[in-house]
């Protein structure tokens, strides 16, 4: 974990509308959009998906989508995107997938990372489930059906160090401040699928406030809305540099942005406001040790 | 600290110039605009007073301003503060003052709080000192002249439990969290000079974070502009909903802004979003213990 973030970098996020019954199709899909992103700006290094892109966004249906996932014997979805990332040689976060362990049962909401010689070289399973119940908004309960992660996940790339969280996740401060303070690392990549209750009103602010309090990137991949599902995707993925300002923003239909982050853009700004020299740990536990 | 936030609550912030070089003018000022406050609004039960009100904010002269401050032998800003809360019966939040130890010569940015007898409660020395150096923007040093406090502050009222800091301390949001999650504090309240560059950066950002990542409200009291100041400050005193919404906010003139806090708003987000009992403190440490 010893890489220091110190060249431009291109990103791609994929927001495509993924929430299609028929898993195949939705994998294609992701291909295709990824092969479009990559034609269209061939210098791209890190490619994300959103949180559950190949499978619909139910408790109820997570078990039948779950692939089991480990790098030597590859399941359908591991298979394709190791062989993307390998293609292009570029760092893939593959949004999330459902995942089985067989030995335990249990299910899990899980990002799959492949590094550009298409290793599988880390996974995050989404380490805080949703449950939430907003009266006149929305009520959905992962737990009734997935189990948590437990670990926090910073990956080592060619470019710098990068942290992992799905989702919810986001709304939990530690995760970011773990990636950035133990393995300086220079972004938070959060696959993720707010919607259009809690998506207004915590969308930006959580990728701003993530960004300015650990002085990092912080990127937001989305589904696509797709009012035919029962789940209402936000939409609006986007990269938020570490000063708090948005540099690149979807809408709500299938689409693809990219962003060049600077090295130069997070140096100065951890110059000017050295937040981690200053920190008092002699008065407050350090979350990262 | 047992009392738990359970009914609507005015507060008073108090937008005040009060870099003059006259101490005497400057507290004169403070005890005019808290009167004309109490007067508009009577049942107001909180009062804020700016960070360094009764002061210019210099470093050059923290030291010159400088008083002891204890509760036994009433220095002159204590003394017409704690005069103030009594006559009114309110929590006066005496923004924060130059402070003094004559055993250790240390100085400090010291904010001074007082129950409606008009007794000093606790104090709270800011614990994160403003020494930042932003290319074309600001270069401030505080720790040129002051010392840092040494402990988080949560003060207890008959309204509920409130964390305290000071400005440059909101970038840090473990004084947040501690109060938030150790004491059950319903707001956290930060007397703050943030200037013209930092105050579009990251005022609002900051607020609405502490506030949406404690599921508490955040109030920032900062001074007037005073463009003949050296330090010209942002203004823009405000109150943070727990869901991120400012609820009240000042211009950049003198100015005396009110809001009710209501329990219900921070009890149905707490309830709809039950962070509080997903965090996963097997997965990162609490800071809070």
């Amino acid at each position: 974990m010893s890489k220091v973030f110190s060249e431009k970098i291109k990103i791609a996020l994929i927001q495509l509308k993924g929430s299609s019954a028929d898993k195949s199709a939705n994998l294609i899909k992701a291909k295709n959009l990824i092969d479009n992103a990559m034609t269209r700006e061939p210098s791209t290094k890190i490619v994300v998906l959103p949180e559950c892109f190949n499978a619909p966004y139910s408790v109820t249906k997570f078990r039948d989508y779950a692939e089991v996932i480990n790098s030597e014997k590859k399941s359908q979805s591991v298979s394709l995107l190791s062989s993307i990332a390998a293609r292009y040689k570029i760092t893939l976060i593959g949004g999330s997938i459902p995942e089985i362990d067989l030995q335990t049962d249990n299910v899990y909401n899980t990002a799959i990372i492949f590094n550009e010689n298409g290793d599988l070289i880390d996974k995050h399973r989404k380490v805080h489930l949703f449950d939430v119940d907003i009266p006149n908004g929305i009520t959905f309960k992962e737990s009734d059906s997935l189990s948590p992660g437990d670990k926090a996940t910073t990956i080592s790339t060619p470019y710098g160090n990068i942290g992992i969280g799905i989702c919810y996740d986001m709304r939990f401060p530690e995760l970011a401040m773990i990636s950035a303070r133990k393995y300086n690392a220079f972004a938070m990549i959060y696959p993720s699928a707010f919607n259009t209750v809690t998506g207004p009103m915590h969308w930006h602010l959580l990728a701003k406030a993530r960004a300015v309090d650990n002085q990092m990137y912080t990127i937001l991949c989305s589904p696509a809305r797709d009012m035919e599902s029962n789940y209402h995707a936000y939409g609006h993925s986007l990269v938020c540099d570490p000063k708090g300002n948005i540099i690149s923003e979807a809408g709500e239909g299938e689409e693809t942005i990219f962003a060049e982050l600077d090295p130069k853009i997070l140096e100065e700004f951890r110059a000017g406001i050295p937040l981690d020299k200053q920190r008092r740990f002699d008065v407050y536990t350090d979350v990262s040790k």
